[in-house]
């Protein structure tokens, strides 16, 4: 990360227990409930793609696991155009609570040039806790 | 297109005028309501880009514009993975009925050894079109 690159931070609560949300955020059949297919695997060092429907696919390597607290990864995608090509890092950071389990998710590495990507991923990130929240209150 | 592809098509009844369909198929701000956010223009030789929120990038270029009627374009994905990188043609193709327009929606050009993307694509076509139902039934 440069200078010049900034950060979008998503933070919602859960009425769950860290445990369960850690395993939402961590087994790949409930990683493709709420963001994407994927082939994932909790180890420091694996690469795995996650997949949108429509045909579009993430590059992305695990760099931190400490169960139920934190979760990292890269989340890289290549295009020919600069506009579009981004090396970001999305951090999960796990905090109990009274009533249940608080989540900060930040990915970092926007080049202060990519505007849209920037704004979208915020809008996406808040999607994509709102479908984890329905797949959690589904007691899955 | 070689014999070693294969297309999903999707179709939907929708209880509007074609007209008012043609609109959410070619109007960007219309577009990015139920497929993704969009440079669109109805213009055959155009291209554009299709962005998803996570940071997904389609290449695509208008092939066909018969107003109210017929809409492809290419829907491109370049990847250095085979297993992800294609070249399809989405064509729109409208028939009014006696309570609206049906529409159908074929996506060629998946390699056979694409069984993922293929698979993706059809449940992907099924959400966008449930998303397009609700911008029409809201009046937009």
């Amino acid at each position: 990360m440069t200078e010049d690159t900034r950060s979008v931070v998503v933070e919602r609560e859960f009425a769950v227990p860290a445990e369960r949300l850690w395993r939402a955020l961590t087994q790949p059949h409930l990683m493709a409930e709420w963001l994407m297919k994927n082939d994932f695997q909790p180890v420091v060092g694996h690469t795995f793609n996650l997949r949108g429907d429509w045909g579009g696919v993430l590059d992305c390597e695990v760099l931190t696991i400490e169960p139920q607290k934190t979760l990292a990864y890269t989340w890289n995608f290549s295009h020919a155009d600069a506009a579009f090509d981004l090396r970001s890092i999305v951090t999960f950071t796990l905090t109990p609570t009274a009533s249940g389990t608080h989540l900060r998710v930040e990915q970092a590495g926007f080049p202060t040039t990519q505007k849209q990507a920037y704004g979208g991923a915020h809008a996406g990130w808040k999607q994509f806790l709102a479908r984890l929240d329905e797949l959690l209150a589904r007691g899955d």
